[in-house]
């Protein structure tokens, strides 16, 4: 028999029909013999509801008494999940974050996990016994309570499965599973079976939001195998677990895209040691979260410095660039927030040489002007005009052979 | 300096504006240099809403969960109320029931506190802090949920004030204080500047729904003086504490009245050994609460028999008397909804005669007859026939010089 830890996220226990719903999986579930640990996000509208009431009250809410407040709503979830299971026969526990003792620091809103108790829980499985744990949720060792941050439920179970050493960790949400790129731009797209952890990361921080980066990141480091699959509608989805030798002739797993971004160029910057840290130091001073950062030395002794910011701080980053000009002797600052990061992103990248220029060559023949370039091990990013997004993404997932079913990436 | 601990109830807490109002007393109290202890309710109409969740899911929710689930309902006040103070400047800290270690049995739905950890309440108002308590919860020793049933958040108050040995505590509701009666019947109803334990639980328990019956009598019995006053009114309210000589003189302190109850009459009874037992059993097996039990002797050795219940239970009452009349040899057995007790309550009683000669000889005045009649050392009830009660509220409450303020009453 398996252990498996269950999410089910804050649109997955919207209502009474829903958490039903859900019972009725667990249920199934539960006759085949697993055992199950379920993790709940509160039902979804109620965080921001709380949150509103929070401000309404105090202009900036201290984080402490913030999560004493949005951590009801999860609290809501396991009570009524529980009712709707013994309503089915199955006996079922629940706890909140403080009861089960998922032990975190005292960052209030944005705490990290630090221990996790699993006696009684593994008491309660012994007999047979649903376990329901309130997600996102913790408890200082001084018994204060504490939340991991928004999606920190994905988080909950991921590090529940690991100190609990589960067989699988599913993630189920409104999406059957990840796909090589968003269908509403290529309707082409096609849910992966499998992608690695790697992967996986660079499509989420690149847009394709499925799961918390910070899940995935934990469930890399302790091997979870996870599993993102839809609560609505049958099917395996995709498994997300390290990489293994099935999965090494794939060329690229997916195409990510972005936005929400904005370029910031500065031209006729004299080409001396030290000039990005004049450029990016007052930036970061302005807490603006800076992406991608390009440099090229053009002939004339000056460079081209361009960046990446989230299009909300593109006027103030654009102010301090033209405060600093004169001081840098630099001839222009300038923005564009028509723009859009394109990013290919496949483990097979480390062996296979050549997936940059095939990239390039693709956008050349649709004359798709390359305005900055980034790569990495596993992933290569483009930043373009955003008119471009949708001939972009089509070209380069026909290119790739992500329109069809890859031999090599069967489950 | 003082310490008090102050409650306030769901309609206090209603919303953002109420919690405001109550957060300006609370700081304007804490500038006084007074310590303070705040219970709080959950806001009016959440405990509802989340049962109306529970019973969508389970239609016979286990109280172990309805536990988790309602409980939430005080936690969002706690963090809203502390959020407001802090707004204000002042330095809160929230607890749970189970963080401050309200440790309860395990009777979910209606648990006893058996113990209350005070240590850290003492470390948090040595630092000038003011303590916010989610009232209605406690914890059980292996770390459940629990609460302490509807009204709970009252006991939650007396019982910190006992644990503290607070010089006050305050119950602010919608009303600002106890009246000689309810003031809807009585437009001449005067707010009592003083009562006794005793006198208060004899009028709560007979209508007067200003306090919940067990925090009044964990007030008696740890000695903690209790004040009831309106959160949006300005005014002292009542106080209730023990008996002092400077209340011995006073003859009555209110007339209750309770419209609930129907009364049951079995005439006939052969008057044997054992008969009020035969015939109250069956009406204790059925769940049914019994409330004022009269019998009297009549000329031909057989009795009437005759009580009152919950108006909710007349019918399957009468069901039950009908099903044993024969078997007893019993003439008829009827029932009566039409009717309301009425009581005079006062400690005064103790030390006067004729109170109750008085009481008769007023109602005789009026035509009104008397069907029943039960006396306690501090109580007179009557039951009348329902029409009369405005007459016998107003006439007695004139009699015994409710109308106006007595000298002997003043605080």
């Amino acid at each position: 028999m398996a252990l498996h830890v269950y999410k089910f996220g804050g649109t997955s226990v919207a209502n009474s029909e829903c958490i039903e719903l859900v019972a009725d999986k667990i249920v199934t579930a539960h006759n085949t013999g697993d055992d199950l640990v379920i993790v709940v996000s509160a039902m979804s509208g109620e965080t921001n509801r709380l949150i509103q009431l929070a401000t309404s009250l105090q202009q900036t809410p201290d984080p402490n008494n913030l999560d004493v407040l949005v951590s009801t709503g999860e609290q809501v979830t396991i009570a009524l999940l529980c009712m709707a299971l013994e309503q089915r026969g199955v006996s079922a526990t629940s706890y909140t974050g403080a009861q089960i003792r998922i032990v975190t620091d005292d960052s209030h809103g944005k705490a990290r996990i630090v221990d996790i108790e699993t006696e009684r829980m593994r008491n309660d499985l012994e007999q047979r016994k649903v376990i329901v744990v309130a997600g996102f949720q913790g408890v200082t060792e001084s018994g204060r309570i504490t939340t991991l941050g928004r999606g920190g439920s994905d988080t909950t179970a991921v590090a529940l499965a690991a100190a609990l050493n589960a067989d699988e960790c599913r993630i189920y949400t409104d999406v059957d599973g990840v796909y090589t790129t968003d269908p509403r731009v290529e309707p082409k797209a096609r849910r992966l079976h499998r992608v690695t952890f790697e992967e996986m990361l660079e499509m989420a921080s690149l847009g394709s939001k499925v799961l918390q980066i910070r899940s995935v990141e934990f469930a890399g480091k302790y091997d979870v195998p996870l599993r993102v699959l839809s609560t609505f509608k049958d099917g395996e989805g995709t498994l997300i677990s390290k990489e293994d030798t099935a999965m090494e002739q794939a060329l690229i797993s997916g195409i990510a895209f972005n936005r929400d971004e904005a370029q910031l160029i500065l031209t006729g910057v004299p080409d001396r040691p030290g000039i990005a840290a004049q450029i990016l130091g007052p930036v970061a001073d302005a807490n603006i979260e800076v992406d991608m950062i390009v440099q090229n030395t053009a002939e004339d002794n000056t460079t081209d410095f361009s960046f990446t910011v989230h299009r909300n701080d593109c006027a103030k980053a654009l102010d301090i660039l033209q405060s600093i000009c004169d001081t840098l002797g630099a001839r222009q600052a300038n923005s564009d927030d028509n723009i859009v990061k394109v990013s290919l992103v496949g483990v097979g990248m480390r062996s296979h040489a050549g997936i940059a220029a095939r990239m390039f060559r693709d956008l050349a023949r649709e004359n798709i002007n390359i305005r900055m370039i980034s790569t990495s091990e596993i992933k290569i990013s483009v930043v373009i005009d955003e008119k471009y997004l949708e001939l972009a993404v089509r070209t380069l997932h026909q290119s790739f052979g992500l329109d069809s079913e890859p031999v090599q990436k069967s489950a």
